[in-house]
């Protein structure tokens, strides 16, 4: 089982199905990852801030050791946290998180949020989370052009294949689009069929930027944290349009809002800690929904954001969004 | 009768309650100002894009020479138009605007849109609108950053006292405020009961900025526009919360709406044609809601935004915010 590609502005090739590493324990972290790669995921999601890039670079050694794939078969992706926001920061850590891995390139690396905080050394806390040394959310100084600029200067360094950033809302990228020398090749967001985002979508799509999305389950992952919002908010797995749909081809709710992203050109990065579930999610794109089956989908847009700052209580000085 | 001021982070203190310029037709513009300036309207709150600027300066200088006022009692804003970001064009064009109000310097002058659009010469087209010179809307080359560094010059020119920024959401305000000399003064958004925000009002008073409120009455504008989504919005002046506060005070729906937001630090800059209206609107500072009443209003909050370039048909290639 393998997952179709999409061919990035940058050239290269990347999985539309792949296996997000958000939130994934580090304990089970290089066995969920070697599971995955033997059930056919070749794109992993890893960000510093998860915390577990070396144990999912052990996870890609193994494998790579037991003759499942080969580097070239595989498409990494991380991400430069908001500490090292700083141009003189980003080939740094960019350089550790490689050495964290075991690689020397990662096919993609994006900027996490459009947030510059004060730098955390990684030898006072590693990942540093929103808090610096004092324990305080301290803004940055770095503008998002210059940290923008030095992440192109990664790919003149061969450190990276591809650039893209995340989160960021359609004003941020027309910006973007204006300063960059080399173009973003993604952009990765929160979606789901209660943050359809249809407009920045389309401006994604007329600018040749692929979209990604997260969260594709919507509370799911967020009931997980405990938070709130997640917990109030009845499931999309539960949802009487989704399971009908689900019902109707024999696929699971899973499958179905996985689906839904990739039929609309979108790449998604589920994560399973069951082999079952691994094979369906890789699986989804083995069926086609209807045109009438993605507008109802569509339809159940309620412009809910759940991955906000604001809703980090420490996060709280950082507005990105105005539908939150 | 006179309005409260706001002290500037420039050190200037801006009128609370203005005369805004928008849809005023041009026939009737220079009586209107001169009109405006008699009941006790300091702040006139203009544009390019508002096409009415010289007949403004008409009853202005009217208004002057009657000795109703004298120049340093005004305050004059006016904003630059999306064909004239480049940083080069931002001097020439804030001259020829303060020309045609017959001014030496605005008060505030603002960016009116985060969108660089390709430049449309004066002598073809003025205002330009959203369309360029072969009537196609075409992206400019300008960042924002380099926009507003042309901004900062026009004050360090004498051409403006104070500069600010406007339709910026959160994130955007977040960049600004890393790339800046100069700070903006104030932020000027599409504000109302239906259209809250009270997460990016925060950012702005943690960090000095004034926000002026415009369209505070909701969908009345963009009824007489002939706006669908105006047309389809019940009135705010008819809503039963506004009539029942309105009631309680013995005021106008109007007054409660300008006082709901001026409560909370906003300025505002309704217009009126009627010489009662225009006094009622001034006079809205005079009573004071409750707080329950001023969360009540809050609480009709819809997220709905008017005012929004993908709601004009040639400004689609534009989703600047997440809400709509």
């Amino acid at each position: 089982m393998s997952s179709p590609t999409i061919k990035l502005n940058s050239g290269h090739e990347m999985p539309q199905v792949g296996f997000g590493l958000w939130k994934v324990d580090n304990a089970n972290c290089a066995d969920i990852v070697y599971n995955a790669i033997k059930v056919g995921y070749r794109l992993f999601d890893g960000a510093c801030d998860y915390g577990n890039e070396k144990e999912a670079g052990e996870g890609v050694r193994r494998a790579i050791k037991d003759g499942l794939c080969t580097r070239s078969d595989l498409f990494i992706v991380s991400k430069l946290w908001n500490s090292f926001h700083d141009p003189e920061r980003v080939a740094p850590i960019c350089k550790k998180q490689l050495e964290d891995w075991g690689l020397d390139y990662f096919d993609l690396y994006v900027i996490h949020f459009p947030i510059s905080l004060k730098y955390v050394d990684p030898s006072v806390r590693y990942p540093p989370g929103w808090s610096d040394e004092d324990d305080k959310v301290t803004p940055g100084k770095a503008t998002l052009e210059s940290t923008y600029h030095a992440m192109e200067d990664l790919v003149d360094q061969g450190l990276t294949r591809s650039i893209g950033v995340s989160n960021y809302g359609g004003a941020l990228m027309l910006d973007l689009l204006r300063y960059a020398r080399i173009r973003p090749a993604t952009l990765q967001i929160e979606h789901h069929p209660y943050l359809v985002q249809q407009n920045l979508l389309d401006l994604c799509k007329a600018e040749g930027i692929a979209v990604t999305a997260y969260s594709s389950f919507g509370p799911q992952s967020f009931r997980d944290l405990g938070m709130e919002l997640g917990n109030n908010t009845p499931l999309l797995f539960d949802h009487p349009t989704i399971k009908k749909v689900a019902e109707k081809h024999g696929k699971t709710p899973a499958q179905v809002l996985l689906r839904w992203a990739t039929q609309r050109g979108l790449a998604v990065i589920p994560k399973s800690a069951s082999q079952d579930r691994l094979k369906q999610n890789l699986d989804n794109v083995s069926f086609d929904l209807g045109e009438e089956e993605v507008r109802e989908i569509s339809g159940l847009d309620k412009k809910l954001r759940f991955n906000d700052p604001l809703n980090v209580s420490n996060g709280a000085a950082h507005p990105l969004w105005n539908d939150s």
